[in-house]
């Protein structure tokens, strides 16, 4: 169950054919799902509600075919590993792994095993993964780390074209979202620049927002669903559970177009409005991290210092007075995105016998005016 | 042997008892240093070059009595994790620690784990270390990934203040500098202001520089001790080894004036200063990363979401226009940092035989006249 | 006519007594409007439809008595003189004027008479102005460059606290928003944090935003009152006339909340998101430029180098956990303030004839359903 | 006299046939000197030591054909207006003007009126000039704003290329640096890149730094040649002296690689470090800042609005691994250009009789070994 077949049309943009980050030609998504145990929390044993989810840019390796990319911080209460060389050279020589807080590392440095399996020996390489995180701690033993190298290898493995898996799957398996069950989400936008077609693609990791900001298609839904409607996922008792909710959101913008680095840089800062559309503030226990990859431009050259280039090379670049249609097709895709997630997962019960309540499609259905 | 005891010294400024980062009250360092093997590179197996630093800020667990903060980059082919957290909050609140590139991940999962282990259940908490690397390959198994959990707990557990190890040792054990033999530096400087005494310390661990730019206090060192003299860790066949030696290298700055986040930001744009007094300009391959934090402000309020803090609280400021003379202790202190890291690392034979000459105190000594 | 007179309701904080800027204690608002001759354009005659708008942070003499302060770029087809300084020292040293394009220069240099004229002989100092600009070229002689120092000396003369003009006046004179008739628009909103009483107050100078974009309060105006129906600026012959109407926006927020500077730039992100519910998305050419500074600490040291001030001194913080309820106030003010500055905008008939109509007040009250 | 003409060489690197920034092919500059009257300071009518010196990037109006850009600060305490464009589109598309800080403003505007003068009426732009200052108060009556519209004017008109005149002329006329007289310097590094010849250009306008931080080809001159030996300028009584000297540099560098934005954008970086090996540390009231264009795409799209450009089009790239060769020579050659400043300036007496000696040239000679 997704917004459109709700009849919730998210803006005035036409998605692609998955209405995914997939429709950009040779992006992949896959899914590690890790879902053990029930009951209350034991630190290191469980329950687990976590996992991985990795988007490949392009079928070759990221890591000898470097695209240019971009990033942007709306709230920085997050990691976003690899980002000092996205700022530095433009590009995104890394595959895009997500998963929760506590197991960042473990994904990393095994996105460094997969790559150092596939170099030469005596070649000169160091890798710098792209890794992101949202914080499951409410359903999930974030503490207890369960995710290992394996997890991410198999969500590697998992890599495929077409339909993406969307809800709690992947690093979006315990994640809440303006106090609904949150996860991944993704959508597209079909954009035709002078008659040329582009794509622009977006998957969140949602796990931001307060109930009582949540907006679909203009419509404050969270005030129209209480938590005496629909309850909160209650927390075990705690000082200031008050902030409980307020997590992350990790955005990753795909487009096909050919954007220079800074105009990567400029798209990933749109998806924020997108995230601000539905409700989000970038509150201040939020890590709200954009990372926009585009793959206009797929015969840079390989970054390794063992490479042998040319001393210039020819790439191309779309005029800045025609990136606007850019630009909105981000904010609608990223907005559309965050509700699909949410419509997306089921009701989880998470540790402790938290329970994270699924957006309820047919209230939404009532609530929102159907589009056009 | 340090550059002060072959009678160099770097700029103008008074170092404190120790010439460490240590001489800010409260910071402490602890190293782990693996050296396993020898021979030709097995990836997996060794030889091993290679460690863990860590740099306690301050005595109490700093995940709940954070400090103020700032960073810079210099050149971005480099990881150091928690920036965004850095940025955006203005806080630390981690340890810091230095390891090679490839196994970032492992230490900072560790640090995790550290943190969830002094957790009370029930608190609602995420963990954002602080971790930094610079690429060993040269002479380690890089790939190979041998730093454990274990070896961060050890670094950990041997944090002292006092005088520190440098040169071959924890995260600095298999780095090279302007092509001799780097590692792990450190040096210090007293700063009186209107009276008050106040400390800069830095840290650095130095992979990065090509010989030819090396200056020390002034000198071109690097074109007086050419290859030919001294020669370059030989690297095995690789199409474009004119790269090798132009490393990174990460730079934390400490203080116990009572600097606010952005001042602490520009304190970290000032070390750049010194590694650009050296001979490093920076360099594409570079990763060159500036963490600064200053204890002056030892009460903030806990940053954990569990916590309950008073809604405003009062913290000191240093003047503005006082702050060029911690401005040029930075600069200077990661100058001598530096060439101490040269000077305190033993020539070292790793994977495939590969040679990291020291740079000769004697020779720098007749190449350098003496201070005042 | 104001958003509230209507019913309507942005959002779900309360505005201050005035809805307005001015809410915040000490900040004061003066315009100089300049409206002069009509019919065709002739470049240096008119006709005029431009000002200047000044906002005075504190009564005191803001270059001897600075505010914390930081800034933040949703896009940066725009200037706002000044934010080297901002962003370097956290300070703001200078009232804040808004003016055409074309004509920043003028007024910020007679923001320095202005401070000449205030200084004493023999003092140490430097004046840095903050002067920001939105393009009124479709209605005003922008190339003509009318606007005088005696114009911006003027604004400052008339700097009052209360109420403040709105819509077609000062700096905002000829702006045209979202297709219809733009200008300076203001609100802004109380806060309580434990108990304590704090105010947001926003005002802009909305020039920006394309009319299918236009959302108010959630509802699609802009899609609801096409140019069928309110037509759009008539804009002369010209190869490229799509682009019209993608002007600018500059936002200033105020707080009384005792803000650091990194707060301060926290805030000036989050006035993005009250552009992007209107339906900004920083177009490609627009200048979308925020400035926020905090009154809530007075007594900040001169900054200027003549000044003695003591080498340390205390200042306040907000409790980071209690700051989203300020950036709320942030996101909603700057909705209502552009909203206002449509609504208290009157149709204006400007050079060649191009009328630019006022977004009709009564057709909104019927699309947006009432608040509460 | 130039430092080469001492034999006094900075670093590796050969300078093209001018040691010039005009050595990159296009560019141009030209400069108004304003030296007026003498004795005690009357604000308003003098003495005046100031001026305006204008770099045109190339022959062809810039505002039609802009070039690639990237900029950076070391210190903010200073004016570059147009950054938040640089910055945001990568482009510049103005000419570069320096003055004094308290005539920004009216050079700005005479930039816009010149732009205005040249295009057509109907045309859809806009203009964000550049235009950067340092303050020339010691020397000049500053508060006066003696530099008129027509000054810039007749900068533009003197606009050459081939030598450049150094020293006190032009925006440089008053400046102070490291306690010597200061103001106009330049400098170029030939770079070959795999056979391919480049050129690397920088302008200073160099006002700032403390005389016992003078640093030339690493020999400590400013404490070799103390206030006794070489008095600094006898500031009029003031509280607080000892800020003084600490001004500002804006340094230019160009260079006719292909260079995208984020490229330009480190080469800004790197002429830092050439700042911080001449003794500079980024003081507190010191306003660095660094702007870089490339000529190496020469034929990117009109930006006005009214242009009409085909919606992709194709540019060149320089290969990251091949940028070090240019990042040192932006580090060279910025050393150079302050020497040269330095060197080139005649002692000048100023406001209030105040002096401001030049860099004895045969001290250097005696003091900095000849370079070979």
């Amino acid at each position: 169950m997704r917004p459109r077949d709700l009849g919730i049309a998210i803006g005035v943009g036409q998605p692609g054919p998955h209405n995914a980050i997939t429709d950009v030609a040779g992006v992949g998504v896959g899914h590690t799902t890790l879902v053990r145990g029930h009951g209350p929390l034991v630190v290191g044993s469980g329950p687990v509600r976590t996992g991985v989810t990795v988007i490949q840019p392009r079928p070759e390796p990221i890591f000898r075919r470097p695209l240019y990319a971009g990033c942007h911080r709306l709230n920085g209460n997050g990691e976003l590993t690899g980002l000092e060389w996205v700022r530095e050279s433009g590009l995104l020589t890394s595959p895009i792994a997500l998963t929760n807080t506590h197991s960042v590392g473990v994904v990393r440095d095994a996105l460094v095993a997969w790559e150092v399996r596939q170099r030469r020996i005596g070649e000169l390489y160091w890798s710098l993964p792209v890794v992101g995180e949202t914080w499951d701690g409410i359903l999930n033993d974030v503490g207890g780390q369960h995710v290992s190298a394996a997890d991410l290898w198999a969500a590697l493995a998992a890599v495929a074209p077409g339909p993406v898996a969307e809800g709690a799957v992947g690093g979006g398996t315990g994640m809440i979202c303006h106090g609904f069950k949150g996860g991944i989400g993704t959508s597209s936008r079909l954009v035709a620049i002078d008659g040329a077609p582009f794509v622009v693609g977006v998957l969140v990791q949602a796990n931001h927002g307060r109930r009582e900001r949540l907006t679909v298609a203009g419509v404050p839904i969270g005030r129209l669903l209480p938590p005496l409607d629909v309850p909160l996922p209650a927390l075990p008792a705690m000082p200031n559970a008050g902030a409980a909710g307020s997590g992350s959101i990790i955005c990753v913008v795909a487009t096909d177009a050919p954007l220079l680095p800074h105009q990567c840089r400029r798209m990933a800062q749109r998806a924020v409005l997108g995230i601000g559309r539905t409700g989000g503030v970038g509150e201040h226990t939020s890590g709200d991290l954009v990372l926009c990859f585009a793959t206009g431009n797929r015969d840079l050259p390989e970054p390794s210092a063992s490479a042998r280039s040319a001393p210039t090379h020819g790439v191309t670049v779309l005029d800045d007075h025609r990136i606007d249609s850019l630009f909105i097709a981000a904010v609608e895709a990223t907005e559309e995105a965050i509700v699909s997630a949410l419509l997306q997962a089921d009701t989880m019960v998470g540790r402790d016998g938290i329970v994270a309540h699924r957006l309820p499609p047919e209230r939404l259905r009532e609530l929102v005016p159907p589009a056009g």
